[in-house]
């Protein structure tokens, strides 16, 4: 998928709203748990009740390796599933991976090639040559870890360096200076919106996936007003508010109904 | 298993040497290709051969993914294998994984419940909530990076930050003020081998996993002399060099000779 493709759709559905598949089995309904691969078959329901909602799937890669092989299973079948059904929906494998070069081509296969992934997210700490193997597949996309939404973002991601600019600064400015950068996305947590007008200085045109956003809560219109860009260039994930918005036989409607919700409070903000 | 036990092994064997079981299945004996389970039986072959020289394998988690749920299946035959046969064994899943608390409680669902590995490497950037989960299991530890052996290291690990002290510095000092810091080890580049008295200096009792250390090079001396404290606290991982020693029918045979050769370069400085 190009970067065109994923603006057009977020033009034309009025949502950057990413589902967030973080699929775990012991919070599944229980009517599915008689399925011969429940989480594929919750997934599978899931993204056919939200899919006109949003323009991206995220599946988080820990809650199908908890699962052993089976797990690894459910991932490559949700995968197909929506390549085959919905070609036009970005995928994200929130796999957070990172490593030397040479291992850190096994992982660009595994996402890009076997699985067919749009993009992977990748954890800076190891540098130019743990990320530039995601970055040689044209039209695949790094999602890089900048400023992550939890409580030990601060531990290490906000330590002010010698250069007056905080770690996850650095992660930035220095990223979009590799080859390829134009492949590169941030993850920026939404707790944090008010980082978010830095980020946007640094990374004008990056598009940012922002983690972390109820429903609810207020952030939503705080990341829309100071994360946008020209292209809008924001994708704003929610996972369990959506997919586990009920756990009865009205899951999958359920869900829908919170994907509409959130997607029309994005509306306002994107049509033009 | 236990630190002690751990301590033990390296004691009798002399050698504190980890077996990186990287295996890279377009690199293997083309003779185990027709078999069904390429990757494990080579695995199993080399573990065979090695495991009187060493006290550790490594099997990097991004070798078994690249080949899809196969490959999963062949890293969880492995460490069933190594757990049944070799119990006396450490074993490190190198998995460089890395999320928020609830979801990083499913990775250590996948490694410490289900497969059963006594530690994994975790990437720092997420901070406590990231690594806290992993550290709840008794007798299971975290490997957390702290300075890594490729160019990218630079990148980031060694910014210098305004307390005067490089990120990786942080890393190591903040991480042992955490709960159940004693189950923390952490991963430290053999090509950097003059941080290695720093980094002893910060962590004086923790175990070191020191990848990069070339049979060849004279960097294992300057590892061992400057990073042995005085329960060892070194596992040194040796993975090509080794287990790829010969392609041929005898790939097994070689490895054993290469496992041994890098043994008797320790036993000097071990042996009391």
């Amino acid at each position: 998928m190009t970067i065109d493709q994923l603006i057009q759709q977020i033009r034309l559905k009025g949502s950057c709203l990413c589902v967030g598949l973080d699929s775990d089995i012991t919070k599944l309904p229980a009517h599915l748990l008689t399925e011969p691969d429940p989480v594929f078959e919750f997934n599978k329901q899931i993204i056919d009740a939200t899919h006109e909602y949003c323009v991206a799937y995220k599946p988080n890669t820990a809650f199908y390796e908890s699962n052993g092989v089976s797990g690894w299973e459910s991932l490559s079948k949700t995968i197909a599933y929506l390549k085959k059904n919905y070609p036009n929906h970005f995928t994200i494998a929130d796999a957070k991976r990172g490593d030397i070069g040479n291992t850190c081509h096994q992982y660009a296969k595994a996402f890009f090639v076997n699985m067919d992934f749009d993009s992977v997210t990748v954890a800076p700490y190891m540098g130019v040559d743990s990320v530039q193997p995601f970055l040689e597949y044209e039209n695949k996309f790094v999602i890089l870890l900048a400023l992550t939404s939890n409580k030990g973002a601060f531990d290490f991601q906000t330590l002010k360096t010698e250069n007056g600019k905080m770690v996850y600064e650095n992660v930035l400015k220095t990223s979009l200076t590799w080859t390829n950068a134009d492949r590169l996305m941030f993850v920026t947590g939404a707790t944090k919106a008010e980082y978010l007008k830095d980020i946007r200085n640094i990374a004008p045109k990056s598009f940012l996936l922002v983690p972390g956003v109820g429903a609810q809560g207020g952030d939503l219109d705080a990341v829309m007003q100071n994360g946008m860009n020209d292209s809008v260039g924001l994708l704003i994930n929610s996972s369990r508010e959506i997919i586990f918005a009920s756990t009865g036989n009205d899951f999958a409607e359920k869900a829908k109904e919170k994907a509409k919700e959130v997607a029309l409070k994005m509306k306002p903000y994107i049509a033009r």
